[in-house]
């Protein structure tokens, strides 16, 4: 059996194609059986589309393998913890593990703002683990917004000139 | 300006295209200044998919017709009260106000169970009224899951001659 930091670092490939096209750089993968049945990279932008975040596009593709809107043997990888949105997703498709590298202070529903993964008045609950290489995740994070401060300066002064 | 009982008659519509293909009915509809410009329909079983509520497909729809995943200026009407994934879809994709029908006291999370719509630490917040065409919204769903116990105990009855 794969580890976690395996898994992790498709995940972050992901993530790394969300950031070569100007992404906020996420990324998640659905695992199903030791396979990864699913990838996803977030693509809010490029598609103009609330929904496509990178688990929620990972979700989307794993039930259109298997069949199955049920994702019951999965496990959802994925860079930084699930906003509110994603986190619904993955009790509607009752994914039963969720592993998550950065937390998210601002957004995350799976731990940080609250816990809808294991929520006890839904009829599903997801078991989570965090942490799983969580300094490349968060490192990825932290490059992407310091370039883009870096663009927006370069701009500013361009236009003061 | 329409009134709300106008536009949630609209979404009733939406909810009996679904109770015609054997799908909990479910609707909704989203508005942007006074016009509707996205239906949906709950498709989970039909489509196989977690993310194929109604109201996660108008959201999808109004985006692509808006052309932006923000959709700042509309309503979205909706017969059943939303699940944390669709409202978590509603504060991602920005929709200021929120419409609907009946409560859903086991899985609703827009007052029910918990209100995710008015949840201070996210940066959207959605105005929610809800009893709009409430009895109607209501019984199109108990009459759809009372005709599918009878279908059940007809089966069963079959079963055991």
């Amino acid at each position: 059996m794969r580890s976690h930091e395996f898994y992790m670092n498709i995940a972050l490939e992901e993530a790394k194609k969300a950031a070569l096209i100007g992404e906020v750089p996420i990324g998640a993968i659905v695992v199903h059986k030791g396979e990864v049945i699913a990838r996803g990279h977030n693509m809010r932008e490029s598609d103009q589309l609330p929904t496509a975040h990178a688990e929620h596009i990972a979700i989307t593709e794993a039930s259109k393998y298997i069949g199955s809107w049920r994702l019951e043997d999965c496990t959802l990888y994925v860079t930084l913890e699930p906003c509110v949105m994603c986190a619904g997703a993955i009790v509607m498709s009752r994914v039963p593990h969720v592993v998550y590298g950065a937390k998210d202070p601002k957004g995350g529903c799976c731990g940080s703002l609250m816990n809808l993964l294991e929520e006890s008045r839904f009829n599903h609950r997801a078991t989570v683990e965090t942490g799983v290489l969580e300094a490349a995740c968060s490192d990825i994070l932290k490059g992407f917004f310091r370039e883009l401060r870096a663009k927006k300066r370069k701009h500013k002064s361009i236009q003061e000139h």
